[in-house]
């Protein structure tokens, strides 16, 4: 079995590290427009072989899109025009509606599987790849009855292999849900990077005064550009939405931390501590 | 020698589980106005000894103020009343300001001095204390012409005893900076966890697709109210400032998504993307 991964990066990468520990005679050939990434995919053994888009897709029994957004929407036609009868393409994509759409409008779309693995890192390439990165982590399917059946048994088979738990949604509810728990704290931890860097014109002064609780809330801020900015123009209604619900919280704060008001204070803090039972939850799964 | 910790939470715990190893046969004694943690404190050993504050004071030869700092303002003038000749009372505040006006009004200034250890989690308590948790961190000690020579060496000693670095800086700087790199931090995950809890009323669903990112971004979500309203409130002017201009950049990065200016996105989050310097050195010292 041949396996092709278009965007040899973090998520691309690990995937594959994963796969192979588990099927070693699976044959992975790598897709990417940077030679350097190439180089090291097949330095680390993430791939056997890199080759050209068309050639790889040509002999592949499954094709994994792992590139930014924008670029998935480009080439999923592509892939879908030169795919085998049998072969199955899926993508990795942090959103859902759109890719979903250009989809739909291809004939062989029964041959392709639309997910989401719930899982990242704020470093990218395949310098950043590791097989334990999905394990444990939630994989979001899609629209699955519009894939064939084998399409999708193959599709949950893999991620499962790679430790993954499945949950099954339209690409709407995917792309609404993203806006509040993925796309929103990208944002506010950028906005707050940029903040930071702006007032403490001396980077030695943030550094050593920073706590453990800032790094944590500003580690997003080193996510890749390149691939969030397609990310949050593709879902540009529900991440709006969730910034204007976002701004408007920030700026009662504010008002009230201007008004003296502690016990509205003390309030806003006790709402939000309602999120530990969540994370606890997180950290325990 | 005698040590008392005014509240046994997270850091006076900690800080006195720190110092223990380093003296075994110092004795510590703990006041707090929670019967249960002064229980939790001797069973946890932190402390030998829980006692009502003058009787506490009376005897010691350090006192540790560790409450929230609205607390430290009302109790420094009594410690100091109390204090014997050659004592020395130190603050763990995470505001200096106000702390420092109402120190230098007292004739016993010379014996207060005034710290911030970097350190914390968003756990409280004295079940949340550990031994290791300044250990590698950093001080600020604002003021220090102001405390007589030896109070200043004991209290630099102990800090170094538990592994922390030292940072002199004046009160308002202190205020200016942490305003900025711990303030803000708190108050973005507040409003964060506020946006999402209100928007996803299902908690499930935050639990099912929330990645590893939104838990990083969103933890100090559950820090204590009680601790951070009166740090809001006594360095409401900085926080506020802070809080403008975040707001400002979320809404900057509102209007480009809006308008799908996916190059001006994509530069905003470049600029954040320097913070990996600085963020890279905190995980590395």
């Amino acid at each position: 079995m041949v396996v092709s991964i278009i965007g040899i990066g973090l998520l691309g990468g690990s995937f594959a590290l994963a796969i192979r520990e588990k099927y070693p005679k699976m044959r992975f050939i790598g897709v990417d427009t940077s030679v350097v990434n190439g180089q090291l995919a097949l330095a680390k053994g993430i791939v056997d072989d890199v080759l050209p888009l068309e050639e790889a897709v040509a002999q592949s029994t499954l094709v994994v899109l792992a590139t930014p957004v924008n670029i998935i929407i480009d080439l999923l036609p592509t892939v879908l025009d030169y795919l085998p009868p049998g072969a199955t393409v899926l993508d990795l994509g942090s959103t859902k509606g759109l890719i979903c759409d250009v989809a739909d409008a291809h004939p062989k779309r029964a041959q392709f599987v639309a997910v989401h693995p719930m899982a990242g890192t704020e470093n990218s390439g395949p310098g950043a790849a590791f097989k334990e990165l999905l394990s444990g982590k939630n994989l979001i399917i899609c629209d699955r009855e519009k894939s064939n059946p084998d399409s999708l048994t193959l599709t949950e088979s893999l991620f499962r292999d790679a430790g993954m738990r499945l949950f099954y949604m339209n690409p709407q509810e995917h792309d609404l849900h993203l806006a509040y728990v993925s796309h929103l704290s990208h944002i506010s931890a950028f906005a707050l990077g940029l903040t930071v860097l702006e007032k403490e014109k001396d980077e030695q002064a943030i550094f050593d005064m920073a706590s453990t609780g800032f790094s944590s809330t500003v580690r997003l801020a080193k996510s890749s550009p390149a691939m969030w900015a397609p990310i949050f123009d593709q879902n540009r209604a529900n991440v709006s939405d969730a910034l204007a619900a976002y701004i408007e919280f920030l700026q009662q704060f504010k008002q009230v931390i201007d008004d003296q008001d502690v016990h509205t204070s003390l309030d806003f803090m006790q709402r939000a501590n309602v999120i530990r039972r969540v994370l606890d939850g997180i950290e325990k799964r």
